[in-house]
């Protein structure tokens, strides 16, 4: 155990947050011993069993305690169609915004050879396995538009090819009650390119 | 237990941290699921232990874990001058900006009948037999400016003067470095109030 006031320790170990600085964890660390306790003591509870306990979906490899996903576990969800995102919290900004009604897949990342993230890492056998398989009929590529996401989103589309499966790309454009003048210039020739019949 | 799964409990839990909205602590739990789960955990252990252990130091009722707080408990602080901060937070301040080397007193708040925040609950009996016991000589007032922290300022002053005890108070102006124009007009009234000999 070290000798530092606990205080001080509390206001260092707060830091691990992205977005804490040093002044938001002391006004974090008065804030809970003065008047919430309860809360702080709970948050620190689930904190632990959380790290503990979550680890990765058996079939899309999203965060969960159980053998499966929510998603994956639901009888309800059609799954002939299967959307590729990089990240647990792309399936979170999915299912809160739309009315996607599919199944899921997580690479937990994207291609990068150079730092070791290799297909094997972003369990693509698995996936190309599960598009063998036959359920799957289309493939939604929803990776990011950095260069490694566009890498990944080639490398996922010739997947799909040798498997048979329709594959599909989410529309990148101009968002929505956007104003021209304030989207970016790669954007915009994105979507000048990407134009559809009216 | 509760069947809710467990990463919307820890997204939840995260936001009794003042600061920490919905969106912050959905980021705040993948960062620390993909990247940190080793100082989240330790983070946990922090807290647990800090929201169980620490206290109130019983000489100036700051937050510490310990019977006195370091700054009570050292022999190298001058125990003849005392000055009295609303919050534990105000005395982390002064003694990162100041060289101030005498001892505090914290009232854990300022007067404020209305809220049943009497003398008593801010320990100003305790306060003010330490003052009757003869060691301070000089009691230093750094409430706030509000109308409270200005109405336990004066309540302090009648305290110290009971006890035969000089009181001073904190100078309040125009901020170093500050320029004039920006200064709001309750400040700038004071500071020419409260002019000096030059």
């Amino acid at each position: 155990m070290s000798t530092q006031p606990l205080l001080e320790q509390l206001i260092e170990a707060l830091q691990c947050q992205p977005g804490i600085g040093p002044k938001s964890a002391q006004r974090i660390a008065y804030h809970l011993l003065e008047r919430d306790r309860e809360r702080g003591l709970k948050l620190s509870r689930v904190m632990a069993e959380s790290l503990q306990r979550i680890g990765q979906c058996g079939s899309c490899r999203t965060f969960t305690e159980a053998e499966l996903c929510a998603i994956c576990a639901s009888t309800q969800r059609d799954a002939t169609t299967l959307c590729v995102v990089e990240n647990p919290m792309d399936v979170a900004s999915i299912e809160t915004a739309s009315g996607y009604r599919g199944k899921y897949f997580v690479l937990m990342g994207h291609l990068s050879p150079i730092d070791g993230i290799t297909p094997e890492v972003l369990g693509l056998h698995l996936l190309e396995q599960r598009l063998q398989a036959g359920t799957v009929q289309e493939l939604i590529v929803a990776t990011g538009t950095t260069m490694e996401g566009e890498a990944t989103a080639h490398y996922l589309r010739d997947i799909a090819g040798r498997a048979g499966v329709r594959a599909s790309r989410i529309a990148y454009g101009v968002p929505m009650g956007g104003e021209l003048e304030f989207v970016d210039g790669s954007t915009l020739s994105h979507a000048i390119a990407s134009r559809r019949e009216y």
